[in-house]
């Protein structure tokens, strides 16, 4: 297991400002908000990102999303939010355990910050990509 | 069913390049890109934002996010990556229908861009918090 922040938190050496944990979950505050009710929701499996996450973990990280965003809106008074969860050093991912945020937006200039640079896909680079893909997820389910 | 452009996909009434479809979950490539391999992974579920998804599609979603993502990055070479759901007009959603961004990040100016203006945690903001979002998970679960 790595020995991350998180992997501390959840072993229960460092205290986190817990908001909801079940066998497979657990959501604290971050210590370092955007915004106030800012959250995270980790699985307790040791997985570094997304990709190295089981079925298993995955799906009661994924039940129980709805329900926490729901409690922090209902907390914050905020209706909107973002939802990010970053893999690898290059993609802004500071602990090495995954990690999703919850982030309330109460105003347009608070919150996440986006620059969406989008361009049009590409006829044939679609059909490429879509064999590309999925023979991936055939080969390695 | 809110008639969006994910909707009338899922309806089979618009064509998309599909990579993955279970009972619950689609995905397909997105025809506005931010890097070669973005997909959106939707839930069949017509929720508008993730605070209306249902246990059951969210766990579906989260169950196969992992797989997709390995898979994007198996077929774009890429081991970087962000995830990014958003939720309300204020925050950047577009088609009001769940949907899970996977955004390949080959270099530090390439996919998506961040901002990130963090502040630290007050501790009595926190307690108020906890109490707060606990109090709300436990009247609406």
């Amino acid at each position: 297991m790595a020995d991350t922040i998180f992997g501390k938190i959840i072993a229960g050496e460092i205290p986190c400002h817990r908001v909801y944990e079940d066998d497979r979950v657990l959501a604290f505050l971050d210590i370092n908000p955007l915004t106030r009710g800012h959250t995270l929701v980790v699985p307790k499996e040791p997985a570094a990102t997304l990709d190295q996450l089981s079925d298993e973990s995955a799906a009661a990280l994924g039940r129980v999303l709805p329900r926490i965003c729901r409690a922090v809106m209902a907390a914050t008074g905020v209706r909107e939010y973002n939802v990010l969860e970053n893999n690898g050093p290059g993609a802004h991912q500071a602990v090495f355990h995954v990690h999703f945020h919850i982030i309330p937006r109460p105003g347009p200039n608070e919150g996440l910050g986006l620059r969406w640079a989008a361009r049009s896909l590409d006829q044939g680079e679609a059909v490429e990509l879509v064999k590309l893909i999925t023979t991936a997820l055939q080969k390695a389910p």
